[in-house]
């Protein structure tokens, strides 16, 4: 029941890309290992455990009849997403949001640029009046949970909607998605630009940016962030192409692993 | 680095013992698979994936050296729990408490039952004025949850004791654990006291009982309701004779998976 | 309108259990005295101010017309209960709850103990599509205040089903009370089982128990806690049998304090 | 150890004052039939159980020596008060603000003028590096609540400095009170001025007026709101004699229970 | 769009008032400069900023047809009031009310006095089933913020309902406003009764009121303090004197701002 | 002591960029009238109400010696920022995040934006152990509020850093600031790029952008948006062009309303 794919040849693909040496040895334009286990819960209509290396994200798709009262009689669905870490997700423990009894800013944020990213390619039209929450639960974080969060959530998105069709909340024939969709970190560190940043990569970077890309290679999101000096027109262009190239790999993945017999 | 123990034969060896089926064909004195993963988490100084049939719960270890304010100075450590679920760990998804800015009284009552477990066996002049904080969180939810989270942080806790023993943080000869600690749902449906309940029988039973036990078969916790019909003496006796059964299969799983190298 | 009715013999009657001699004098299985104020509030369809020695709780009882919208249409009524104590219930003060902005896990976890125990006296569906909700406000506390609410509950019920006859909200006939329910602690201090523990004893004692029971003495929940050291099988036998004795007390006094003239 | 002191000739010497018969027969200037009950908790430094009529404030003052982070050093101390409701204080029951949350405005306003009005007659000086809370919860309301909470939260202000005496906390001669302070409503009702309202008569006050005086008759507080039409300077004039005629009643009633012997 | 009224000459006619000096050289009997910028919001049905001195309030009134739902079918409008304070409105920041998660029961308090003030002026049967919500938040506070909210949301309140006539959603004849209504604030400093009293004086009144009066001279509400010594009944007399010629001139404000065309 | 600059010859320079005519007549590559007021706050250190268009927003900087204890004896300031809006800011009213006890995920993200923005053109170690909070108010919304917003905080913070300078709390040879920075929104609108969006356009735009440049002319964020199809990289290419040109302009009128005698 469940699928899972990976992408053992990306990183020999690449490999020679550049001179500069990575922590893990990776080339500056390679992703990390990528494990995508789709169907990983038995509760939810969709489901996928992704993995960017040590980072470890549980994206469900609920998917349920009916929308939030504001949007009834439109005849159109509603996708929305939540993002969350456990506490021990990360090297040190933080508070939970539920203990501090509010949630953070960087939650807030990141859930809501799950949740505009998977609504890009989706027709809401099609999905008819039928709401699906997505939620993406960082088990264990190692950088890029929020790219992986919407890349992994694709896929649970995806499931749902097959889910739902089998089960006869959707008509056969109705083309929800338009377009897959996937994300990628890529940040500049001593001057250069690198693909898929984890946690040690990440803290060091000067240019830190988050793209999301459909499967057609146009851009959903473009995040880019100064964390130190400014940064030239140059070196934005620099890291659109390694998000580019990134992208497309993840893509290829997510379709692997959808294709894969359910 | 991870290594994890099961029960294989434990449904073989008791399942004569009623002529009872029940749906998932198992004895009434019969526990559900058990699985226990130890080391699942790279992050945390103690962790352990523990599987009770289809509950999973995630159980981290985070040791810091140092106590709350208000236990400074008496020499002694604290350990503390807190108990969560995934929103949609469960058949229909629940809102986070997280947004709903409010922890509810389950929560709340189930982290106070795991934390008091652990201490139960735990001599905090060992473990001199260190905190541990157990993390855990239910990724799957079929029944049991709560009694699977104490078994399951009693490996993280001991595996997190092991860790900072060999980081220098406790003394090697510290003899911080007491005995180990484990707990079982036990519970009447129609009439036949039964152990380990998955969620259909949960919902099903009379009267519901969890039971916390230490390795010596002492109890730590008694904590049984009438969900029906208040029960009788007999009734409370019949469970507890069960729920001492399961708790010593689970003592055996603890130790091997502790005993397994590390 | 207020009737009471006390114990005035208890302590009499069983002074001579063991040759433990007890702060206040009492024998080892014998309740504090029992005081409980009928109809104290001149506002609530049913009330009782409840005194266990210096603990003192008020209870009242709120009947009101329709269920909660989840329940609706079921022709089942609810009962549910909200336990508090006042910031200076207690020898030193705590803070309001009200002005942290949140309930704390043990109120929420003893609100929770109150509404089940009640519940489990009641036919809901002779109770009909009504509501009782019970406060029960501790105004001093000196130990056992969770189980002076129970029973101090369980009159202030009773008096509002009286009322809800009375002004037509319930058939004469309608036996919506299938027993009576009262609660009592029960502990072990330096291995001697006692009953009714004042505060003084209460953080002495190595094992702790709250013991719900019906008018016929069936059990309605167990809660036993070890403090110190785990417990055997036969000293939660000899704290049954002595919280056995105690409800049976409970319960008398329940009965004539109902059977006053109202 | 508890004392009480009650007005019981109050309601007859100024029957006269008026033809006007109001619901429970008393004079347009009498106040109701009011009690103290000094000493009504065994945990508190002071306390008092005040009745005007049917109204019921249990009022607790905890004396603790240091003064808040802010104050520290000044050589003063500090006094402050919390009021609250029981749920089923009042006719309907309300929601708990514990529950719900947050703490309404009015129960802030009330509080915020409770601790004003003590401050009034104490002198922070000789009080030195020590705190006060006064804690006011209406068991029972029936109108007034906040001018009964005043008058008993003197009470057992004055109690908790005489233990602080007797304790050594505070030296013999310290003259820490430098008057008596206690409070009345007043209000126009159908044209007429009265004092003392209880909530079948508050509800239909054209004016409504809450007056603190200390035991000299010079002002704390005025608050007059008009509920209807605006109100004339006359109609001040009058609710201001009524308020000055109760308050001098309250602080012989005052004087009287603080004089009874502890 | 925006019409402004000040009160050029208030400063001179009352200059020789007393002999006392005060800081901004005024006289005792003399307000600030007041401004009323009435329209300064292009979003709101109704808006005014009001200067007091350099106390700045902006007011706005928002009208929508309907009702809260406790208040349907009866006929009546709602009018209610929201104050806050921009975190450096005052010489110090404070935190946000927002951030902190609570409202503090100062700001509850005159979001209290605001709606009452403003209600006592509306017939609400007039208004029909509309409800208005004025929005009072101080952009720079110098004392007499809550006076100069009052002021400025009434004429907020009146450009609102000329904007609800106009567009159809009150008749043209309903007599909404039955009369105008102001505020001041008056105190006494060093034993002088002074009216309109900037931050600085604020802080060393002994005694401090805040008085509402409308159009036709008579009181809506009266909330005078003791700051340091109580008061006697002659102080009270002379501060509601010059409550009353203050108060007098700002309606006079209020209508040549009003009256002055839209 | 207020200044002010504008841009008045902004919309006439570039208007025959297109033929594309706006609802307000721009040209599609010219901003909307820009006002800057310095130091409209008489009670911050520094401060500025900006306007582009109908936009208007308060922002004050607070300048404080110390800095967050996290930060302590690193030699290092700190600035933050907290943006937020007044509830009648827009067409419609919302409710105040104040009232709701919690901060919404756009206002997380907005401050937190602002905040790094600022921080990147801010030499820490210049600033010493100093901490500058900038409070963005909304007082009226028209589009683009949180590049107006960044674009005037950085006004408010080098007026605070000059008052800072002037008032000893800074040497006068500190170089805290590296550059200015400025913001400003673009988007593509019916296939048109476009610059400085009011509300009428921003609802309608395929594409949304934020961009915050330095003076220079470097980029410190990019944050772009499909809100309908996704975007081609060409597309984002001409709207990082028209944000370079904005955002030059207003650099532009910063440097003169800061180069305005203060």
């Amino acid at each position: 029941m469940t699928s899972s794919a990976q992408n053992p040849s990306a990183t020999v693909s690449n490999a020679a890309a550049t001179d500069v040496t990575r922590e893990d040895g990776r080339a500056t334009d390679a992703l990390r290992p990528i494990t995508i286990t789709r169907g990983w819960s038995a509760q939810a209509e969709g489901s996928a455990l992704i993995e960017f290396g040590q980072t470890r994200v549980l994206c469900t798709a609920s998917f349920t009849e009916g929308v939030p009262r504001w949007l009834k009689g439109e005849g159109k669905g509603w996708v929305t997403a939540e993002y969350a870490m456990l506490p021990r997700a990360t090297n040190t423990r933080s508070s939970r949001e539920s203990v501090k009894g509010k949630i953070g800013g960087r939650t807030h944020e990141i859930s809501r640029l799950i949740g505009r990213s998977l609504r890009s390619v989706i027709d809401t039209r099609a999905l008819g009046e039928n709401t699906i929450v997505l939620d993406c639960d960082v088990l264990q974080a190692d950088g890029g949970t929020r790219t992986a969060a919407i890349t992994g959530a694709f896929v649970a998105l995806a499931e749902s909607l097959r889910w739902a069709r089998e089960n006869g909340l959707l008509k056969r024939k109705a083309q929800v998605l338009t377009d897959t969709v996937s994300a990628v970190s890529v940040g500049i560190i001593d001057g250069v630009p690198m693909l898929d940043l984890p946690y040690v990569e990440d803290v060091r970077a000067e240019t830190d940016m988050n793209v999301v890309v459909t499967g057609s290679g146009d851009f959903v999101e473009v995040q880019g962030t100064a964390e130190g000096a400014p940064f030239k027109r140059a070196e934005l262009d620099a890291l659109l192409d390694l998000a580019l190239l990134g992208t497309s790999e993840l893509a290829r993945i997510q379709r692997d692993v959808l294709e894969a017999d359910a």
